[in-house]
């Protein structure tokens, strides 16, 4: 089959319908399950004229790979991952928003981190080449399919990304459970990217430096910290939030 | 061995003797592991006189249940839950502060949520007995052992729990996506429930109706919403943003 992947479950197969970006080389439905779930799926599918095929139940967990598909798989093009100059070529504006996860390797929390991202509308996410999870099918079904519409790329060199949004005047935190500052203390209006570290040692020592600025999340517990995808929706919401304070749109 | 069961994985064994709630009845250790988090636990477990005992690798697993235990592990008495009445009790100040979990069914997500909660210094977490995954040492690592901490009350009457907590003052609110207002235009300064809903439908109707207010967190894309541990955990923040202020502590 070629360079071609498995995406697996609801949201995923439909959000890669709805987002055109993948080539949709087949959709598979469970034969034996029909529900309103298929039926939208089926109606994406030939709206967008992608064979569709009633496939036995019985052969959907080898299918999927997982036993986790709701009777919906469908075979796909690889993800397209972007550039890292085309995200930043595109998001030119004065209010642009960047997430960089620095070493997220479960890919729980990739998916969730990604699908908080697309619901503030992000510009892009980066994400580092090594020591970080990819974007597969299985993070797509974290992200509940926001993986097949965010803007993602994936870097060699997280400190040379930062350099450059720099460069390109955007202002960059990273989130620091030990940082003095907190989060809603900060002015986080303008262009801004937000870094996020990974599950166990948070952002790696040469990135945290190259922050413009270092944040925390306050809390009132001396509990080791948020998880990073909850500390991440809490930081990505609470830009959200000062640029709607200011005037901000929220498309609904 | 009678009513216990095994915590499993470093922050809930960790959490578990910290907290000293359960009865602790053994740790265990993986004899070929040893690492600065085996010697974390085997200073805290002798601290609290507690049984120690090195058991080989080849064990874990069968004594776990999981793979995911990182050599360590607990027999413990079980999980603490409180009566409502005794968590209405201890928080009658003016800023106390609810959760309560409609239909929680992933252990992860229950977890997450739980972990959230302590942080923001949450006076109690209600679940329905029924319809909601269960206090179980799955969730208790899915928390980082912050379900150890965690005051929790079990209920048979979601809707019944939201009348007395009306009553004794405090009002609730409703996570609700498709609710007109927007959390950031709430006041949410003074003694608070908040209510979130399972992943799939949300709030149940009648939970709904009975709330004080309905509120939504806003979002800039189309996409099926915020997963339920990442709104649980920015409604959450948002409430102690609003607090922090309007002069509130930060305890770290």
């Amino acid at each position: 089959m070629g360079n071609t992947e498995i995406l697996y479950g609801y949201h995923p197969v439909l959000e890669a319908i709805k987002a055109g970006r993948r080539k949709m080389i087949a959709v598979y439905i469970a034969a034996q399950k029909p529900s309103r779930r298929t039926h939208d799926i089926e109606q994406a599918a030939a709206a967008e004229s992608i064979r569709l095929e009633w496939v036995a139940d019985s052969r959907f967990r080898s299918l999927a790979g997982t036993g986790l598909h709701q009777g919906i798989c469908a075979r796909v093009g690889p993800y397209d991952v972007l550039e890292f100059s085309a995200l930043l070529a595109q998001a030119n504006h004065s209010d642009s928003f960047f997430l960089l996860l620095d070493s997220i390797v479960d890919p729980q929390n990739l998916g969730a981190l990604i699908r908080s991202a697309l619901c503030v509308g992000m510009d892009g996410v980066v994400i580092p080449k090594d020591r970080s999870a990819s974007p597969t099918p299985a993070v797509s079904r974290a992200s509940a399919g926001a993986m097949e519409h965010i803007r993602l790329s994936r870097v060699t060199n997280m400190t040379a990304t930062i350099q450059r949004l720099k460069q390109a005047g955007v202002w960059v935190y990273g989130l620091d459970k030990y940082a003095p500052e907190i989060i809603y203390r900060c002015d986080l209006k303008g262009a801004v990217a937000l870094v996020v570290g990974g599950e166990a040692q948070g952002i790696r020592p040469l990135v945290k430096n190259s922050c413009d600025r270092l944040i925390s999340i306050p809390q009132k517990c001396e509990l080791d910290s948020l998880n990073a995808s909850a500390a991440g929706a809490v930081a990505m919401y609470e830009v959200f939030r000062q640029r709607l304070e200011s005037g901000g749109q929220v498309c609904s």
